[in-house]
């Protein structure tokens, strides 16, 4: 009898993890996350109301990605007080053009997401690491992998590709796109409480320190802003978004730049912080008023604006727009700037309903619906895990 | 008496000239090129009908830049039949954030340009060496520089920004945009023809083998999509236009190119060339009946229709589009495709009106003008020099 479902989402330096109960809504029993991994490792979990109810803390030699997981194994077995974990999903970032859905992993599957690696650097080999670890740990729970890519699979081919010698798009280096299981969550929310909006055209911008934008058309993906890696399109917290190529190349050449310096420019320096030169963080930028706080997130606004115009385009219009993620639900002015700079489509704010967090905020003379839907990833990939091992 | 103005257009592997008489209406007289330097010299002049008055050819390394540009002052001197040149007009491609217009030449302006060499690495050089070489040949002549960046400066300073450091920015990794010239003789042109569409938000799509649009309020350069070189935007005939940062750090790591390979893919190897392997030459993949010609045909297009969502964005709304440069003024079928996707804004074609290559090409049902209107950047350079040498 299946009873509880453990989620995990390995990053460069942390783990999150979330504990459902399975059921029909899953309901959310502890989160956690281990923090700063290879630094100060850190240990927190949370109960379902939100109140802190273990921290552990270690060194910086004394705890890995591989012993964080089975770290995280252990607790989440002692927590459950002998419910037993029927199954563990991962968010998985890179499924490449094979995995268009969640999968049972396999030998054959770790063996074959290896092969993506190169493709998700940063962050592919650290989920592997979690599915091995658990593997290893554990050999009697099945894991599936959900992978961030997966939900625009479904784009034409046009919005998939780069305009590069077609060897080089066979080879792999495509538009792949990401935040896929948030772009998923937000479109089953959206089927139920806006059915015909769902069934239409839609843009759903999910901003947070990652942020990209995903036209959806009847509830299909047919073109985002990411694309071969998370650093193309919008500006984030740290990461530069689009730029001229032939700025690299300029970098390169004039500033001797190899691949190592450019990378860490355009994922770690750029974005809210490199522009304000004050914080990456939107909340800290709104709280100053210097005004390069101010000029970053013009920029942050106004590169929405234009994407928002380009994935109108692939739509063909737009039927509504929906803010979620981190700055999208909980920063009620980025809302209404971004609305305003959208009114040529005939988005227009209801002021008092923007200052709420959830639900519908557009005036009754809007031309089109606009929604908060706050994201729930490790929902969705307890909802596969549960699915996929028929639980 | 001022009688004749010569335009000079230097590029990487060819000089182009025009001489006009000096007039209210500068009319041409010859028009001509110096092709394949380095390669196969080879000089052509056509007179204003377009018949070939001369021709002539040199060896690899009987003629550079510099002789070239002798070659053909000398030329222009024999052609004219003692018509005195009272002026040299040149196209500049880079005059930074210093120049927001044409300029006499002077030795501080010859300075000031070199610094910008590093910016525009395959262009600037060359034109500086047209400028210098004649200075010592004919240093009574007097010479005037009109930059391709020049137009964009009126743009919004978010605009014209990366999400880069703003150091980086400071130091001048910033959106200058291209075709300048092309947009400002287009601008000039609609005013006469459509001065209601001239006064409000108009899109320009220069494609040609260079390609970029451009969005304009009331004449005024808001948005381009070509920014800190002319490899950014839209698809090209060899250039890739926007691609994801990231894709140049994975070549670097997993393929071993450096600047030059990147560079070589990123201008010379990819846009309609590379996705198709057959040719950069639309004429060529219109002919053609290979899948992999339409392939290429159908990214251009659908890069230009999601370029033009994003510049509508700028505007805030569409009131008008123009196509010019060779394939904007050549290609019917492009401009049926591209007005195809942009039916969401209004846009409708006639197909008969379409099918001429010049003027109104609207249906009477569309809700915005669509135009054809062929360019002539030489044209807008002998204007500035008239200009601001007091012709």
């Amino acid at each position: 009898m299946a009873e509880c479902i453990a989620v995990m989402n390995a990053g460069s330096s942390s783990i999150k993890f979330a504990l459902f109960r399975h059921s029909s809504d899953h309901e959310l029993l502890f989160g956690g996350q281990v923090e700063q991994i290879g630094v100060a490792p850190r240990l927190t979990v949370k109960d379902s109301d939100g109140e802190t109810v273990l921290e552990n803390e270690w060194k910086a030699n004394e705890l890995d990605h591989r012993t964080a997981t089975r770290t995280i194994l252990e607790t989440a077995i002692s927590l459950l007080g002998g419910k037993a974990v029927a199954g563990v999903g991962h968010r998985v970032v890179h499924g490449g053009t094979q995995f268009t859905a969640p999968v049972i992993v396999t030998k054959e599957v770790v063996d074959a997401l290896k092969t993506l690696c190169p493709l998700a650097p940063l962050h592919q080999p650290h989920n592997l690491v979690a599915i091995e670890s658990i593997a290893v740990a554990a050999p009697h729970i099945p894991q599936v992998a959900c992978f961030d890519t997966a939900f625009h699979r479904s784009q034409p081919a046009l919005a998939q590709q780069f305009a590069l010698p077609r060897e080089l798009t066979e080879s792999g280096i495509r538009r792949y796109g990401f935040h896929g299981l948030s772009y998923e969550f937000v479109r089953g929310r959206l089927k139920e409480i806006a059915p015909d909006l769902a069934a239409g055209r839609v843009i759903v911008a999910h901003l947070g320190n990652g942020a990209s934008l995903c036209a959806m058309k009847a509830g299909k993906s047919v073109a985002t802003t990411m694309g071969f890696t998370a650093v193309e399109g919008l500006m984030m917290g740290t990461r530069c978004g689009s730029i001229d190529p032939g700025v690299l190349i300029y970098l390169m050449d004039e500033k001797g730049l190899d691949a190592r310096g450019l990378e860490k420019l355009i994922y770690k320096e750029s974005g809210l912080g490199g522009v304000s030169g004050i914080s990456s963080d939107m909340r800290t930028l709104r709280a100053s008023d210097d005004p390069r706080a101010r000029e970053a997130i013009d920029l942050f606004i106004y590169r929405i604006v234009r994407e928002i115009g380009s994935l109108a385009a692939a739509l063909g219009g737009l039927d509504g727009l929906v803010f979620t993620g981190g700055i999208g639900q909980r920063d009620a002015r980025t809302r209404a700037e971004v609305v305003d700079g959208c009114g040529w489509l005939g988005a227009k704010l209801d002021e008092d309903a923007n200052a709420r967090a959830e639900g519908r905020i557009d005036a009754a003379s809007s031309q089109i619906p606009l929604w908060v839907i706050p994201t729930d990833e490790e929902r969705v990939i307890a909802r596969h895990t549960s699915t996929l091992l028929n639980l």
